[in-house]
């Protein structure tokens, strides 16, 4: 409002005594000539002995009544208004270190339980940061366990009145920082205390459950009470609802059941940054009542709200058996994908990874497999079905395969050799590690349209082993999806790995693809965001974070880059 | 920033004079008493008395000053915020009939060839208004034809100018209102123009193409060109991709591969109502590179932008052969489909439609079919695979629907017999027209948690038998979506027919389940969505509008219900 204040006075001060302000005033004469200009005086005696407030003012009595109602009006507004954003303003910054300990006060207050609210600086540093991050972490000021919705609403509450940031903390498998704490200080909702499966609907094929349950206990929860379903959505072990929402995660079971993004969210309960509880959705599998709020929430990264509940849809647990096909070089590999995923035997493939020759090394130095591999680049498929429909389905990708040039098929006939088989591709980070002792590694992943897969990977082994570093690949090659395990040794290596990531994911851009494909964005990748998507749409999504989370409280710092919209 | 201006005045006022504001005054004796009251005198007279402009004012010199002071500081505010409200305001209303006209010579000035910009009145009511849906409907007050995305920017911005809502038209097979016209007058933007392919990538089974493309011509140009790929969403014959979008449609292709809102769309260009062009993703399949802005559009009913081009993930194309199973009810069909689904065959399974009794009888009066088929609820399957699979499936299926008491059922062996089967679901709304000469059909859908499906379908039948009126079911049954065709006569059994929608909304709410499954709320179903989502999620949804479309010129009036917000 300022300015538009400001207009009509600077106009008013345009015009000379008797003239009537905004008028053309040229033939009016001044009604009474300005005194003469005094003799020498002081700087202060001149200033005073024109001001409307000194008897000497040059002006008549009404002039100068109105001259100081004039100051007096602007001091009354400037109070005003400096009053306003003082007590009412919704721009102030985050709790200093007096409020955050008011904060902390009313937490222990609202849960007074043992192990609710913890300051342990251990404990405040170890849900701040992750041994499988190089991001920058701060730790936070205070971790509490809800152990419900409602108490996720007083938590919100407390942090609202406190301007304190919230940072929610559950499997904490996260690559990107997306959990590091806030400085001053930000409040860790630690979400391990509601990891509870609420209701089991067998024959509506979903379950409904707390934010904090992992998906693997989920799995094996269903698998014990004999209930033929599983939620396929399997990121990293240990990862949970809350978080495989706020990523927008996927996994090795992509290629065939899709990812988060798809339809296995059937309904969220979200606490809203404004203390308020919603449900996205009803438990039918398919609606069009309105936005899609549930996918509001998946990809998100908790910055939107905070996942409390979750309904999902689960897909039938099918037998499955593992192959391996070895080629002469990714292209090779890349071109049979394709061709088997749109055979008519494409929806029986549960999975299919392509490991890298560095990797099918590290497999044989590691000592996992009982015989070596020949180190060439790799396919590991799992194939789902009863007996009919897998052979089938493996006769299928062995023709293909073939024509593609592979000279080596290997298809794992019992439970037991298919499990073995299936080793190799589940522990590719370990056995990068342990064929490397002593070594740490760096974890990113790309995507781009599955046919710039092999450009993609050549393009990134070149400039790895130019850069003079040493990395695994492994990637969900059914959707062009993929992850490099980079090396190094100390601090002093690091700069040289974040710049091959750099250019990792340029390249990935420059062949129209993604910054990330599933590990999502957190601190680490936003920096690209703008030039992926674009200034535009960037500012679509600041715009609505600030209209459903105005005071910045929600995991602030994460998935948006800093740059100003435009 | 009113009450906090009026704070300090009102408690300057509650001092006497010669106290200082705020403070405790009781000690200090008043400096002047007041002067007498002055005798009877005329209303003006006193008025103008105890003005502080006049001479007369019983006050001390700077109480007079002071009180000028505040009068001019109220009128300085309150002037400038009625210039900033009338020269700045965002809430200022829609064009008026002047300002329509002068939109439309903006519009014929931007767009000068013939048959771009039409004022024709047939023409506007026909955009305006569907054969398909009683809903109350307007003419718009003109109709633009875009052939581009930067046509679309130059209306966006020729309607912002003028405050003009805009409605987007394509397919116009919309059954809830959703692209009626808004009084007093709308630009109706037709995207009939805009129905280009842009690019085919076969190696990436995808493509581009302009929003005003139909699925069935897209999927057409894939099969002439030989590309063994097909888009999958199959709503209402004539719908177009921007259509599809907005509804979050799906169809009979649903149960094999979801719908609209899974991730079939991977990249929408859009323009926003502040007439900027984004891009929402890339091209990869997967990405976590923040919120999922494509899904923001998908289902938003254009209320949020205008999606202007679609890059749209395709499915290889299968082979299909087509089965049908008769049941002596709808909760045998509905079991028997689950099981189905669940087995290791279900991924075959690319269609299952529930036919009811009366349904199938109208196919019998219309004579679609050679041979009458027995009167019963009636399940018809497409099966997709090469030959093995189809066997393999058609074998488990036949084992399952006998299981749940099924005693018919019929396989497809030749392409021509299941062209012909398959017929009989394909024409389900002619033949319920046809079986029923000079009726009118009011067609309408819910969606359930599949396993309440009967109950949903038996209340209704009961009740529609109780309210007199004739109907045939038609369902998404392995989704829980159903179809209710309510036949009617003429305007006077319009309510009983409205009122019979009404109560099967609120049976299918009652199950858990949604107010549309894929028809989407437009005009018809806004008001269900607070009963069904609570008023906090459709307060979320008005936020994020109000962030994006400030003017609420997109699509006004549909989506939202009018109730007011918390």
């Amino acid at each position: 409002m300022s300015s538009s204040i400001l207009r009509p006075l600077r106009r008013y001060f345009a015009t000379k005594p008797g003239q009537i302000p905004g008028f053309n005033n040229q033939a009016v004469p001044p009604r009474r000539p300005l005194p003469p200009p005094p003799g020498p005086t002081s700087k202060l005696g001149a200033v005073t002995r024109y001001s409307p407030w000194s008897k000497s003012f040059p002006g008549s009595w009404q002039t100068r009544t109105f001259l100081q109602s004039l100051a007096y009006a602007i001091g009354i507004i400037v109070a005003t208004n400096y009053v306003d954003s003082a007590l009412f303003s919704s721009q102030t910054g985050y709790a200093s270190h007096t409020e955050i300990k008011v904060a902390i006060e009313k937490l222990r207050a609202a849960f007074p339980e043992e192990d609710r609210v913890s300051t342990n600086s251990d404990v405040l540093r170890e849900h701040g940061s992750s041994d499988n991050s190089y991001h920058p972490a701060s730790p936070h000021a205070v971790v509490v366990k809800p152990m419900s919705t409602e108490d996720v609403v007083t938590i919100v509450k407390i942090a609202t009145e406190c301007r304190m940031p919230m940072v929610v903390y559950s499997g904490a498998t996260s690559l990107e920082g997306h959990f590091s704490g806030i400085a001053p200080g930000s409040i860790c909702i630690d979400m391990s205390g509601m990891d509870k499966i609420l209701e089991i609907h067998e024959d509506d094929s979903d379950l409904v459950c707390q934010s904090g349950a992992q998906w693997e206990d989920i799995n094996l929860t269903l698998k014990e009470k004999g209930i033929p379903l599983f939620f396929p959505l399997d990121p990293g072990p240990g990862a949970t609802i809350g978080g495989m929402v706020g990523t927008g995660c996927s996994g090795t079971n992509a290629v065939r059941y899709g990812t988060a993004k798809a339809e296995w969210f059937l309904n969220l309960t979200v606490v809203l940054p404004n203390g308020e509880v919603i449900k996205t959705r009803r438990r039918a599998r398919k609606s069009s009542a309105g936005f899609d709020t549930t996918k509001l929430f998946i990809g998100a990264e908790g910055t939107l709200g905070i996942v409390t509940e979750a309904t999902l849809r689960l897909a039938p647990r099918l037998p499955t058996k593992v192959a391996m096909a070895q080629f002469k070089n990714v292209e090779q590999a890349v071109n049979a994908v394709q061709d088997i995923l749109n055979s008519p035997y494409g929806a029986h493939i549960q999975c299919v990874e392509l490991l890298d020759d560095r990797m099918m090394e590290a497999i044989n130095v590691a000592g996992i497999s009982t015989k070596p591999y020949p180190v060439r680049d790799t396919l590991f498929f799992k194939i789902q079905g009863d007996d009919p429909a897998i052979k089938l389905t493996a006769k299928t990708v062995q023709s293909i395969v073939k024509k593609h040039g592979s000279d080596r098929f290997e298809f794992a006939s019992t439970d037991q050799e298919a499990e073995d088989l299936w080793q190799n591709r589940k522990h590719a980070l370990t056995s990068t590690m342990g064929a490397n002792p002593g070594k740490r590694c760096w974890t990113t992943d790309v995507c781009v349209p599955v046919s710039k897969l092999p450009e993609l990977v050549y393009g990134t082994k070149k400039d790895l082993a130019e850069a003079g570093l040493r990395s695994t690949i492994v990637g969900h090659v059914g959707d062009g999806n993929f992850h490099a395990l980079i090396l190094f040794e100390n601090d002093e290596e690091l700069p040289k790995v974040t710049d091959a990531v750099h250019r990792l994911v340029h390249r990935a851009l420059d062949l129209d693809g993604t910054c990330t494909g599933e590990h999502g964005v957190g601190i680490g990748k936003r920096e690209y965001l703008v030039e992926e998507l674009g200034q535009g749409t960037v500012d679509l999504m600041k715009s609505i974070k600030k209209a459903v989370d105005p005071l910045n409280l929600l995991n602030p710092g994460k998935l948006y880059p800093d740059t100003p919209s435009k």
